[in-house]
């Protein structure tokens, strides 16, 4: 579903992978119209697995339709200049609602002086992997954080790679909550503004907000590798007896007081304290002593089924969650159903009706639509030549006949 | 450093731990004023861990440190009906600029009906942990989503939990951006709005515009376990002769050929696809054949130091990045130092100098201020009291004396 927030925004989206096309659609779910930018059959991320399967290998992109749902699209030759400045049009075009760029591309006919010399007041945002401009991805910011040297009890000699593209995700965000406040501004004062956010920027920032950059320059000390414990308090994972797998947190004082009644192990914690002269109610102290305090909570566990663990930690209010797979979470957690209203089902072209995810903010009151799919490349090519730009059908002809721009691909699962 | 996109926006931050506190920040850091409200003594996350090291144990917390900085303080017995009234007061104070309150502790006395009593247009933006309004943190949202049994080669029943609280980040940011909307909404058409971000909704949206949600509902398949390998196309971490470790990245077809030239082994990669009968053009077909190409590219690593290396992919122009521990990173990556202008040095009370990042973006041209440090807990009682509320010296006084409101703590390192 989306919100009616940025009905005022039109988005030109020129990108590939996920950061940008993530940015694009999370201002797309908000209510703006954003329009991705394509090369004629498709950028170098159109393709990209998990894709359906097809004889021919062909089917469509899993990936792709799902980071570019809710936008319209424009397939046009960005080889030749006749394209390029088409795209220059649409992300100069007048008014108040355009004039913004969305793009992780970099290719210098889009560069800001280029469009501001076409529109003073246009927003660009440029995504990039260094703030140099040098190339950079997830995997290549992230192994420079730390992180991987201290998940699953890895070092940098045995590094353990996360599996979520988390830093293209927070680039993401930032880079719809940097349109936005740059459009805001705009309303204002009248300027543009020239946005440029580096993926690792966006890495080495969270460092210095999650405090474990300090840590290390102020205690000379890393966090320490400790597998799945949960750092400065009690928490890590527990076995059940039919072979389930559940995390417990327990940061707060309520969510520890939690525990020990769910295990029903208060006296055993009382001695445990005294034997080590620690105070549990002291996160803490809690941290130093996880190894002997999951040695009294373990045998609670494998005890129980995941059914009877869970349905014990419910109802004495412990925070709690279950490990699955995706296949696991969609079959049995009506959080990822459409009993959640984030989700709803959509009918993408080409591969068929499938459960999809709105916008992540609830605004109650407020009206909804449904969230479009993600069209077929060029679905939306003449209408957009001829809204935004303006242009008549005998000019939209003669542009589809000289291959500058392509209208609706056909769908894949037909052809 | 921050930028004047938000200073005309005021916004009340009744918070604790991560997601809401670095919305706050995140807020802040483009030009916003934001005043964290406090328990005189501070709220259950102002003493969590890593602590700076004092005799008494009561050092300064790196952590809400490092969340809070760029906010003001207000310290108040949030337990009293006439401290929680100056909160509501704060939250709904009149003007353009105020209105708008973020919290993620989910009090009534904080719902958005009794602050929409009290202003009709205020802006509340409360995070939870479900959508129900059950708790929930990032490490019991986390291994639900399925990634824990897929990180480091693990499983259901041995996952590999995420250190870094991505989903806290993500749900951080997106909620700066909700607010943003919504107020881009607001000068509108005057209404105010009510938003509810779910954490669990954050991770499970994501995995949804990821593509792992489609592809378990409509390739009943979930993403394979494969380690440190980049799924989809080419790239993991090698080891070099001196025990570095780096990682490489061959997504697009440059970065596959910049590779293949930097390790020289065109013609065993062009053997190795005559023996398969595969083409590595193809992205898909790199990644099939993963295991035979890292044996090729495996000696080249093995057979030079990590500088050796570094040089000659640097050269080759390979995107490739450098395992490393946070002490590492900030001895070595001129990345994350003051020679990126996303950084700078600031003076934290009861700290010191040290290192903080400011805002992401890099807005070209437009004024930036330094990023203040973190308050002691309620530095700003007194201004804030005044300036947003109006209240004159002796109405504080008499705060002060009935315990309502408390001015600045004294500087732990100095007590």
């Amino acid at each position: 579903m989306t919100y009616p927030f940025l009905d005022n925004l039109r988005v030109i989206e020129s990108s590939a992978f996920i950061a940008a096309p993530l940015a694009g659609l999370t201002l797309s779910q908000y209510g703006a119209e954003v329009i991705r930018v394509d090369m004629i059959g498709g950028g170098i991320d159109y393709g990209r697995m998990p894709r359906m399967p097809q004889a021919d290998g062909r089917g469509r992109s899993l990936y792709w339709t799902a980071l570019n749902k809710g936008k319209r699209s424009i397939a046009i030759d960005l080889r030749r200049p006749q394209g390029r400045e088409l795209v220059q049009a649409l992300a100069t075009a007048p008014g108040p609602r355009g004039g913004v760029l969305l793009t992780n591309i970099g290719t210098p006919w889009l560069a800001h002086e280029v469009l501001a010399a076409k529109r003073a007041d246009v927003i660009t945002c440029t995504i990039e992997g260094n703030s140099d401009g040098s190339t950079a991805l997830d995997y290549t910011v992230n192994c420079a954080t730390g992180y991987p040297a201290v998940t699953g009890g890895g070092s940098v000699q045995h590094p353990v790679n996360h599996v979520l593209p988390a830093w293209d995700m927070a680039c993401a965000y930032q880079a719809a909550f940097a349109i936005v406040a740059a459009v805001s501004r705009r309303a204002t004062c009248g300027e543009g503004a020239q946005l440029r956010i580096a993926l690792s920027d966006v890495a080495f920032t969270a460092l210095s907000h999650l405090g474990v950059m300090g840590e290390a320059e102020l205690l000379h000390q890393d966090r320490p590798s400790i597998g799945n414990d949960l750092y400065g308090a009690f928490g890590r994972d527990f076995g059940t007896s039919d072979g389930g797998r559940i995390m417990v947190a327990a940061i707060s004082i309520n969510q520890w007081d939690a525990l020990v009644q769910a295990c029903g192990i208060a006296d055993a914690i009382a001695a445990l304290e005294q034997r080590l002269g620690l105070e549990f109610r002291d996160e803490a102290q809690r941290f130093e002593a996880r190894a002997e305090i999951a040695a009294l909570v373990e045998p609670w566990f494998t005890a129980r089924t995941r059914a009877q663990a869970e349905a014990e930690l419910t109802r004495h209010k412990v925070c709690w969650g279950r490990y699955n797979t995706v296949t696991e979470l969609l079959a049995a957690d009506a959080r990822a159903s459409v009993a959640n209203p984030v989700f709803e089902r959509i009918d993408t072209p080409g591969i068929g009706t499938h459960l999809a995810a709105g916008a992540v903010v609830r605004a109650a009151g407020l009206p909804r639509q449904p969230t479009s799919p993600a069209p077929l490349l060029g679905t939306d090519t003449d209408q957009v030549l001829h809204e935004v730009l303006g242009l008549d059908s005998g000019v939209i002809g003669r542009l589809h006949d000289a291959g500058i721009v392509a209208g609706p691909e056909r769908d894949p699962s037909r052809v």
